[in-house]
């Protein structure tokens, strides 16, 4: 292990090349492959998974990467509500894609589970993953779930959306971007007890699309428990009640409402508004944030390129979140 | 009259037909010549009214009917909030689009009036139509009234607008989209005095713009009166006031704000969002809704496709209140 | 069978219903269901086959059929060079979509193939589908050919493409968007010895993507060809070779250059303009058409709606050379 | 009369106001308020007629004039092949636009017409009117033929357009955008004996869509018999016959194909291209134009802007010719 | 002076000139050399600088001027908040655009700020820039601080905006579209003890990005200060200590959620609600306001014209405040 | 040096990683740092050059790297009219994007073109710069003349352009994207005598545009000249009087039709079609090509993305004749 005690990551300098300047790379950090582990481990790893042979709907979400490395050029790294620079505090890197097999959900979970596997050093670098659709998640959750010990009950889940993606068989296969939660429960990767699911919202099929998730114990706020009720007490609730347990972020941007992320493959009105969004997430500050993903962002449904550009914005907050923890625990 | 104790829509099995599949109906329900009615008289007919021949601004939305159709194939039957099925509880179809006569308001107003008329069991089915401009409503108010049996004193009306359309004549003529309800008011189909009208914003023309209506008696709440000050009380009181009087609603999509709704022929900025839009239809449930109309959707100026979405969303929330009504008196 | 002497589409009455009105089918045609065969057998079916899970790179034709009978709407019924009518000369119908399994191409080619079958009379109509990506022609090809008797050499094919799409296996599939053509000579649907290619054009992974086609007897007009060098005196040739053989006529609007189909999955730049492929599809009046596609059209990106409206001009050509067929052998 | 020995535009000079600055008008040319007539009388006036009443398909040509205005900013005043600088050889002005009556087209037709005769000099200036639908024309047209004297046998007419606009009744109503030159023809504006019309093509309703044309004795050239067959000789031996009578010229946009027109109403693929239309206009020299419009241009469905501006250059080109007959007449 | 006693700007009449007619200016407003001074003297002039050459990222908002004039056709006179109808009140007029030097800031700085001293009588009118970027608020603010009698404190500010624009150079150039309140302070136009700052928000570069502006007594309202916390009462405060001080309001359009204004180019998300802005703008009713700029439209980036119809109506809410104060003052 | 006899480039093994996926580079060639110089000298490096600060209209090239990078994904090597592998038969990398300033063509000349100077091996790698705007064809020029010797006479240019780009001072400023040409024959780098431009057309400010560049010798061959007229004949002339002289090819997107390449900011309607440039290109199979740039593409205004397609492709086609040069000379 190298020194890491001044994690910093290097940023291109903007009086040479402005931010519409160079191969893009999420938020304009390093190739992974550019900087030196011995140096300077990386702390998280961003990398894309340009997958959407999940889809129930609309597909396109395969361009999701390239849309939003494009998107974070203008992506800084200060944080001001949480008074935190992301690039003093971490070292943070783009990974790259990983590969594909377009084809098929399971032999990409498989190819991009062991690409995963193998980003920036095993035992210290944690992975952001960019879908994609949210069937990506599932190879992410595995490799941070072997990452942090294969514990056995699993790992806790913060979850935004507007599907709880816990569904059964879909033409007549297992493995579907409506699906990612229901394998990782039953393959013990996930922790159905401590996972929070928030921005469902119907329509629905029927009131038992979300039987699955209830009866194994997930906990749901919808839009309008977190408007109307009491979301945002029972989120606060769960975090408390984490004490510090590492936790997996899975972000799916339907759960925002489409007039702000309108590029998206099954976008469901009535959604969350970003200053909800981040208001939410920086209520997370101090979670032990230990693996991530940002999926479901279609380029083709986003003419004005606000869904990108929010997705970026997520990612932003969602680093912020581990630099916070990485600041508060040295 | 049949048996109607089981009502219920067909709707095609998306394990043969997925959502993008096949003819596009409202919500994917079955045209209404293939409903059967001596086994399920229809409930509820979703029709087209595809005219736009009075608009005063930017026309176009005579193709609203076909990118709602298009756009409500992702709405699905379940509503979480209300927990109830529409499809299980109503028995739903597509009529179709109504015959126009694309250079008049009043040759349209006729035809398609009498079009309406003669959409299913006139003294069972319900009307929702889908603009259109707004003076497509009014034919769907007159037939409405017909089917509750002509009340002398007119229909209750539930108004969501940016503007009152209770304006005099334009370039002439007294028959535009800015003037529907002036016309079902000196018509004797509206109530005046039982017309509460929703997301009124201006600029207006002048002072006088809103002088017809409330000098008739129509209650206005505009957007600042929702959100900051007793337009939600004074909704509620509306409601109860109204003793399961059967009531219209009309769904102006320009009572939301541009950011959510850009295509429609005069939108204006400041507008009521999504989720207040949903809040507020919902407050609605036990009111005996006996028509309906949801208009001014503008598919050219809505590149994301976000307006239809929400269209197709309101339609929706629409049917959900009139089948809470069912659940409600059997 | 029935009288089919005066074989008549029944088009809406404009005077009622406007081209802008009504759900949308191909060209206005009737619903299949709507067409009484004791009256007029259906000559000629256009259907959809809503399926995109062969791609390559972009995906989203799945919503191809959906924009083309949106943009067929103005597509009118007499065919000015060619002087006919085709819904004068012929029966034609919308028979809806097939189902599809979005998942595997081999599924959906299964489960289109017997629903293509079942369409309109077997011994009588003929189909054309509308894609979706190229993989679908497979299903359609295969019902034409058991229509045709099963014909032990394969069918003639008249093929419009930028690519070859005689392509091996891709990520370890045999079926793709790539290889219809393979599977059709390798299945003994395809005759590659009466197979006329038009369109193709570079650039190209590598000199051997065409060694497959050209070993098989498949003969190849590029744009180069059919410009600067002898394409459309090849084409004249293989035409009068065929001696009234049944011809299968499959188009990718790919064939067509950017600026006129920009919305496809992988557009290629040099293409066709819209009138050198009208005057080539005129050139083929007299042919004995059996059956048809039109594939890959990606509405998606397609903001001005240009490829949509090609696509359901080249059905309206195609039509055109099965009415003149019709007229010339009565 | 006013000494036009040197007719000269005033330009804004762009030096101090680049091209995208100040409030736009056609091609920057000065409002015609602002051209002092006894020192220059404005030779041709252009001016907005916009009105879209007319259509039978796609509204939304009434925001032409803006869009025009705006892509005509770049538009120059040296012809490099005819060799001639218009702003140095006519006086130009932007003469506004004409009042509308939105929802009729006789009574547009009538304060258009009005408006029209009364802009600059009538013995003097002459008129090219921007769309708007075609319907616009005959107010254009009307005034024209009187500050020509009110030729008794009617003006001569060059015409390009996919459709021959000489339709009877459209749901009741003779005034369309389907039937100025019928209307012409039969009001006496229009010699039908020297009417010649460009870019014609089907797909038609029926053979008799060019039966009232070709009984008056239009000449028709299709786009086929521009390309292929004798079209261009045609126009060659028309332009000669004419011997310096003068011709109205009236363009409708969609006579071009729609890769480089997709904004129009009712785009018909297989049209001219930008460049066979300029060679077209310039082939027509010398020939002495008196009136002109251009219209049919829908900025809703111009998502590049690539459809204002070709109508920009078509505006130069019209004004080019009328520099040409300037010149070679004194 | 003239007598302004009754201040009246004359619009045109809708009955003859619907909103989408004729060459468009600000709000319809009359050229200024159309408006006769010594009747009525123009109280606010609108102007445009259509300069973008001080951008750091996404360049284009020299169209600003052209998209908002058209936007704000829809723009009607009469506010129902404040119940003041802006045209009865004010005298108000378009001034064209500025002349620009597109290469440099500080040159159309000279330029345009010479202009802007020029437009309408100095000692009276009053000016709305638009623009343009950011940097074009120095030339309106330092004509404004010449109007206002050269102040020696300089001239209090209210100031919307996601970024604070207090840069030091960038690219070796100290005039950007980032800094022109760091040079209006330092070149004494500005107040610093009394600016007030509503939307700033991050991601920021570094810490120090906000550190120019508190060193020198900013006072900054976050977006969370205005949701969360006491950004409100904050503005009560600086507005009730101003004391009838002139008071420029200077409006980047990026302080508004990219949902809102996607139209811009440095969007930042999780900004302000067109609702919470006119809020918020309402608030400073009785504010003394003396000058004004509604800056960083970018159309190329409003795919569906929402940004530039919000910035149209905060031009009419900024003239409403006028409006507010002159009915005050008399 | 090192063994060049077998140059290759690497590409992504599209099994793994299909063409959607992976950070974009041009072509998908390797990233220049990442191929070993030893073992591959890099023959052609392309690079970007992300400036837009020259233009005289509309700006946003300095997003044309990132477009065309990303719409370069789908370009293979294999060229079908020239049978040749381009990646096969040179070493090609990109060499990312160079330093710019934003605010001054000079200074960005400056950085830029010490920048190329560093690229690869200056005594052997060429150069292929990608625009931004034309006045960055000036750094790419300049440093390829020192690759080349510093010939005396300057280069021979070969010139693909809707403007001549010889002007004079605009704003005050010599370097402009209208300027490149004038500096680089006035600082010796072309020699006008040798300089053949394609694609020229009008309309011009006056008849003296082009004044500049016939003075000097050079050669126009308008675009009604390449159709209507000797235009061919006078390239193939002037290629064969090179006699194989190195040869800097420039070619400005605007050259081509609107119709497909909307997305520039100059557009000129009437351009050459796509196949008429590849056409020209492959003409010119023998020429040594010794540096090029492609330029002008505005990925704002090309919302289907077919401009940095066609871009794309165009870098392909040079690069094809780069590979014919080395095979014919080994």
């Amino acid at each position: 292990m190298s020194d890491s005690s001044i994690p910093r990551t290097r940023l291109p300098d903007a009086r040479e090349f402005p931010r519409f300047a160079g191969v893009p790379t999420f938020c304009r950090f390093p190739l992974i492959d550019d900087v030196d582990p011995a140096h300077q481990p990386v702390d998280w790893a961003v990398y894309g998974i340009p997958f959407d042979g999940g889809v129930t709907y609309r597909p396109g979400a395969r361009f999701g990467p390239r849309a939003i490395r494009e998107a974070s050029a203008y992506v800084k790294p200060y944080h001001l509500e949480h008074d935190i620079n992301i690039a003093e505090t971490l070292s943070l890197a783009d990974a790259g894609d990983s590969p594909v097999r377009p084809y098929s959900c399971e032999d990409t979970a498989d190819v991009a589970g062991q690409h995963a596997e193998s980003i920036g050093d095993p035992s210290h670098t944690r992975l952001l993953a960019v879908g994609g659709d949210h069937s990506i998640a599932y190879a992410n959750l595995h490799a941070t779930w072997r990452r942090m010990g294969r514990p056995e009950k699993g790992l806790a889940m913060l979850h935004f959306d507007a599907h709880l993606d816990t569904a059964g068989p879909i033409w007549g296969h297992t493995w579907t971007h409506a699906s990612p939660f229901r394998l990782g429960i039953e393959h013990g990767l996930i922790d159905p007890q401590r996972f929070f699911s928030i921005g469902i919202r119907g329509p629905l099929n029927t009131a038992d699309d979300l039987a699955y998730g209830r009866e194994h114990g997930i906990e749901i706020a919808t839009v309008e428990d977190i408007r109307l009720r009491d979301g945002r007490e029972r989120l606060r609730a769960f975090l408390s009640r984490l004490d510090n347990a590492p936790v997996y972020l899975t972000f799916d941007i339907d759960c925002v409402d489409p007039s702000a992320a309108p590029g998206t493959g099954t976008p469901c009105c009535g959604g969350l508004h970003a200053g909800e969004v981040f208001e939410l997430l920086r209520a997370c500050a101090g979670m032990n944030l230990c693996g991530a993903d940002v999926v479901e962002v279609l380029p083709d449904r986003d003419p004005a390129g606000v869904t990108a550009l929010l997705a970026s914005h997520v990612i932003f907050e969602i680093l912020a979140l581990a630099a916070m923890h990485r600041r508060a625990t040295g």
